[in-house]
């Protein structure tokens, strides 16, 4: 089968993210990386495309070029997918656009900066039918999804309790002032919106518990910290929530937890059982049943649901990691793109974040980030 | 060296905690338990004490007459320390009445069930100048008295979060009704005073974050719930602190956790380093020092502090648990009354928590159940 | 219930496990210490014995003067058990000449140095009926008492292999030329016996396996190894074993694992499952069932086999160490005295060590130390 | 930088390994798979070769037409490394002929079935001055890396004992009988050679001893047993080894151990500290020096020596897993390749396993075998 053709914005020289969207998109042989514009500027954009491989002639200088050029060549060959990775503030231009022109998108998190833009978002992704993808890439492990068909079948009878926790240290200190790149754009609000920690990580422990859990938000009540003095956004949050059906939860997330790598780990419980899940050791899934011996879930086993089977590339055992769960997402889009396309029988077709995902992620930020400022404390969310 | 005179007030036939004293007592060869009154009415108490090997006349029928009979016997001969093991209501006035009379007393907590109580113990304890005990075990444990001690020498910096939760499961049903003793009276507000899991063990996650951190929170907001339907107090809680100094932090506490056990534990972060504990693995202590390689600290090695060192009784490797962490503070306690009492070098006096720490956790407790019943829920605690 | 009577052989100041025997007897108040000859003069004897608040009556200069005066006590005064807390070249006379006088006997590991010694003391013991418990204490665990009783009820199915590792580190410099009184009797030939480490915990090794597993080895090929120059005794071993109905072991025990504390482990696998068990966190067993989600079983639970729940003191998920294990082996030899005194239900009696363990694990020593020195190496073990 | 051009032999339809090595081989834009000859006909595979999405003219049907038709393209456009993933029997002709025409060769585990194939191959690679990689990936995780970096820094002092474990259980019961084609070749001689488990995954253990330590082994003695009755190969095994210098080891390995996955462990003990690391939990690696706290390493730390770090692609926490070490081995080969071929500086060159490693590995297999089945047991290994 062919690879699906990928074009890119953002992801240029010293990028993260971007590096990582490409190896997760060519892991599996669905996608081969054909277009970008990776850079701010034009000269910088085409040095990376080189760097890349890239073909002169789809090594475009702007995002616009890049849009103009695709839609003039034939259909047949214009790029399948666009993969957005630029800061936050250019996803909603950028994606609206190629949306609107009939691109289907993979776009990194937090899907764009507002809620007004998530709206138009939503409705031009449902207008133009284009297939849609946020990049909440932790709620791509196998476990995770494992826990949430887990949730569904009842396994943990009704829920009662939610615990959430996202812990880094990595901006304990200013590390904005010291030129890493990373840290720069994500400490300022002109680019990364109006949220820090809040934005970053909150967002992936948001979407983290409305996978598992299913369960809606009705009300939270939000403390954010700015420690690092002289940063302008949040670097720590704590949230207490109220979910739709009587659940309660909290949810912890930081930057400026000293030491910490990437430890984030959910901990849910029903009437019937609880499970727990910590993305540093993502091959193992506890879950808790009344009464019973705690069990051990591992990837691979021949009773694991067959939602989270299907997306397990190895035997038991053979760890895959974070990169394998981003790639995930990319099979899901390549899979729904041609089960689109050709009719086919596609297995792993939609299940990856989407539109609608990403709007309720931007509507749940603004909420906590009014919540902190406002006197009153407790807001309520709209669904 | 002779053990002291212990007199034990409660944990008669069935009940737990008060087995747990006596085990704590007698492990180092401190105490020898010499009389009782061991349950609520005078013939349980009488066949609780004979199944203990009381002598007859020292096998109470209630409180108050062990109180006037021990006070009858010559000076040398009276019980050395009182321990109270019975459940919440009953602490205060027993308490009381043995500290007005000049005797040593350790108290399971939480201390008394209200503030007003706590200020009157508080009060006849400085005016007697007895020695006065409160049960938080947990903070018996070598590692936290590391961790406290790690804090103490700014091994951490300065501390900006501290997430504490307690997780337990079994009250995840309601176990009261099908009579198991520690239930049934958990549950009673006549018994329990005005909180459920926050009482029980909120109070323990309270006594953890101070010990360990030092710090005073200033404020707080609470959302306490009642899951199991027909129960009359709160089996679960989430709190937000805020610190005097600017550090937050965040405590989860419930009893409704299906499928945990007596999972507390504690993650402080401070500007040079992180610390983390966890009650059922209780022989290591995490240090991620900024930049360095996390740390494993375990018991018995040459690089622990003394003050935690001191409270070890075996090589490293050899796990000391729950009964060894409570026997800690007995073993404190007779250093202090020898070392009152003889003068002598007692190298484990003075390392238990006081009437303070028990005033203090009442306190907390009653400004939680206020900002959760409250419309404004940020209160201010009292220093 | 009034306590039994103990006595203790050994234990003095500075050594330490007489300190540990003493917790455990008296932890759960089955055992007063009323009398002792605690050290290798008199004049230590009597100044530790004054320690520890033993009436000077009954504070003896030496084992022999215990012996003489305590038969010539009436049959109701006298020491119930007898305590052989020594270095283990003391452990044979002390023990034959009391077990011989009708004294029942606790015995520290390994029970004597030859296996000549052993028999004769089968034979004493079989002779005079007295209860004699050898303190293999790593059995005692209650979590090793359920992997015993899974594997009795044939949820393992038929066993194949078993791996045992010892790892500790203690002994990887020359702390014997320190002074430190623990490393300098056992690396003394005259007092230790023919083997080192592999007599001090390949014997508790040796007793885990079959303890848990009831296999018995046919065969085995030993390498051991004195790393530390000068040293006398070995330090490091490793044994290939084979066991009768052919299933197969290793057996690795290790004293200059530097880094290591008391790291012993225990794997089995059979044709339907697998378990495996650390004593650094003794409080969990894993059981890996053929085609199921592996099981994290702890004690306290609903669950656990009533041979290994009954001798669980407190409620899941709070931390039983190393004394609470050592002191099963004392609840149970007093269980069993008191069991074939009064003739009572004594559900703890009859399962602790016995002479008999520890006679097969003096010609396991024997064994592993002439199949190191062979040429031939691989030896055969008499039944 | 364009990519590599990469052939491979094996890996067709419903073979395990084969996927494997192309997901390792285009992960990080190293290679892309432009020639196949996939399976053992012609006709599996062409077809297994279009589902790749080869192009016709280079999806062959055997090695040798690969060989033919690769070698009469012109220099640029030939393949630059032919993969060889086929049953072991097939590792030699193939890559004799292939390392003879002047390809650069990556040959999966064990290199050959004999040590006469090993031989030959180890004289034409050094004949023609090929590149050539045998994937024991296993030691192309990072914290591998950093583990050798710290042996030869001295930071373990000398070396005294090794354990190394691999336990795994997939083939406790006869899979090979119910058509799982990875079982069906590892059980048949005529294909996997002389050794099963020893062979399969015995020879990753002991490239991880040799990479990690850099020991020779200079004796061995094997007790190799098969378990599942009907089974021609051994399916377990137990080692005992002497290094040259005098450290000591033990070596397990088992596809019998029920419930176990894919547990491959290493832990190293010197005068001055201690090493573990394991395979399922790959991203942490435990080290002990003698004194002070253990310590735990993890990737991305600023801490991590260049050797290892240069090998980890994203930050700390953010879990690689088993593809991404098998990747570093192509990521070093291309490294290599470029190299040799630009002269430039390529940072991850010449850090994988050669065929001196192949050939060391092969010789380890055949002595062990040896000693298993001979009288003596203690066998010399050649060096």
């Amino acid at each position: 089968m062919a690879p699906l053709k990928l074009g890119m914005v953002g992801g240029g020289r010293g990028a993260f993210i971007g590096a990582v969207h490409r190896k997760a998109a060519v892991l599996d042989g669905d996608f081969t990386l054909v277009a970008g514009a990776l850079s701010s500027t034009p000269e910088k954009s085409k040095a990376s495309g080189r760097d890349l491989g890239l073909a002169d002639e789809r090594n475009y200088g702007s995002w616009e070029e890049m849009l103009d050029r695709e839609l003039a060549r034939p259909e047949g060959e214009r790029i399948d997918v666009l993969s957005i990775v630029t800061p936050n503030h250019l996803h909603f231009p950028v994606a609206y656009a190629f949306a609107e022109a009939g691109f289907n998108v993979v776009c990194d998190k937090p899907m764009v900066t507002t809620s007004d833009e998530a709206a138009r978002l939503v409705e031009v992704v449902e207008k133009t039918g284009v297939t849609f993808a946020v990049t909440y890439n932790y709620t791509g492990y196998p476990l995770v999804k494992q826990a949430r068909q887990m949730v569904r079948e009842g396994r943990l009878g009704e829920l009662r309790k939610v615990v959430v926790t996202y812990h880094q240290g990595w901006l304990a200190t200013k590390l904005e002032d010291e030129g890493v790149k990373q840290a720069v754009w994500r400490a300022d609000p002109d680019q990364a919106g109006i949220a820090g920690a809040m934005g970053d990580i909150g967002s992936h422990a948001e979407n983290l518990v409305a996978t598992v859990t299913g369960l809606e938000p009705s009300h939270l009540c939000a403390d954010l910290t700015t420690f690092v003095p002289g940063r302008a956004l949040d670097d720590d949050g704590n949230l207490l929530l109220r979910f739709r059906g009587g659940a309660k939860g909290v949810l912890v997330c930081s930057q400026i937890s000293t030491g910490e790598e990437n430890n984030l780990s959910i901990r849910v419980y029903g009437t019937k059982g609880g499970l727990s899940w910590h993305q540093e050791t993502p091959n193992q899934l506890l879950y808790r049943p009344l009464g019973s011996p705690a069990q051990r879930l591992t990837p691979g086993q021949p009773y694991l649901a067959d939602a989270a089977q299907k997306f397990v590339r190895i035997p038991s055992g053979h760890p895959e990691g974070f990169i394998e769960a981003f790639a995930n997402i990319y099979r899901s889009v390549a899979a729904t793109i041609r089960a689109k396309r050709d009719g086919g029988d596609e297995p792993l077709q939609n299940d990856f974040p989407t539109v609608h995902d990403g709007a309720r992620g931007v509507r749940f930020i603004e909420t906590t980030v009014a919540s902190s400022q406002s006197e009153k404390k407790w807001l309520e969310l709209s669904p």
